[in-house]
């Protein structure tokens, strides 16, 4: 009889552990969400705001450069916009693993959407890249000229604004992890 | 004392159900893993073998495109072919996750590597369809221009290769999704 009692005891001892750890991991994944939300928030905001006006212009045409005269970039601004609302709208869901700390399902949808909007991000970012690196170095081959030289302040904003989108992904990696363990140890 | 008898023979029952499901999982999961292995090699042949010489030409210039003339595209070849190799690489620990389907260290290995190499793919294949893109339409403000018009297999044969990838990302995603359905059934 008594034996039992024990077992029990521990039993239950190493699922509050085993729950106190799954708290720490939801409320890191918490952090994790807010630094990714502002991250995709600042790079959505100061690509979306990049425009130049050069000081010189001709009768016809006044040179001026904005994000959105390369369509790669405002798809570069809606992906950072839509995963910076996805994960606003994960918020609630996190918080509710920090209390409840024994979820699995929430887990595993979470899991699903952290991935797709992880590709969503890498989409949005990898391409806003590759043509940042064209506009600085241009390719003699295709002749298409670098307009990094004429844009000088257009082309540093734009290279800027990669950096949150990029630091975000690394995050989502981390975040994919944390539910992964989290499920694992539930 | 039957009792007792009735209440294990049922855990024991449900752990085996319960392994039966994982050991399914594990079985899609190299199925994936084979499925993504033909994309991104088909991908990465695919755009490795694209060159196209035009028939004419001046007395000291030859009209030529290859893969590597832009740069975007030498990143896709070597993304692919990185993922593809990481991917022949975790066919046997999927192979072991058959036989143990309680493993959990290395699934939660994996569901790492998987997301990082998901963002690799990813990374690779929007980078080069923003040039591929670019490389159809040009781009006016920029003065870049459409070089499909010359260069007209060159583009249809590049365009082509980014299926395997894109398809290989979706399946990248189904992976994660797997991995962690385990870790939350084990």
């Amino acid at each position: 009889m008594k034996e039992e009692v024990v077992v029990i005891e521990g039993t239950s001892k190493a699922a509050m552990h085993g729950g106190a750890i799954n708290k720490g991991y939801s409320i890191m994944d918490l952090i994790f969400r807010v630094v990714a939300i502002i991250g995709t928030l600042g790079s959505a905001i100061s690509m979306g705001t990049t425009n130049e006006t050069l000081p010189f212009f001709t009768q016809f045409i006044r040179f001026k450069a904005q994000y959105d005269d390369l369509p790669t970039f405002t798809f570069f601004v809606v992906a950072n916009s839509v995963v910076c609302a996805y994960l606003v709208l994960s918020i609630p869901v996190s918080i509710v693993h920090i209390i409840n700390s024994r979820a699995r399902i929430s887990r595993l949808i979470l899991i699903f959407f952290d991935a797709a909007m992880m590709a969503l991000l890498t989409a949005g970012a990898s391409a806003a890249a590759a043509i940042v690196y064209l506009a600085h170095k241009g390719n003699a081959r295709a002749n298409w000229f670098a307009i990094c030289q004429q844009f000088n302040s257009f082309c540093e904003r734009t290279s800027g604004s990669l950096i949150g989108s990029f630091a975000s992904m690394v995050v989502f990696i981390l975040l994919i992890l944390l539910s992964a363990s989290a499920l694992a140890r539930r």
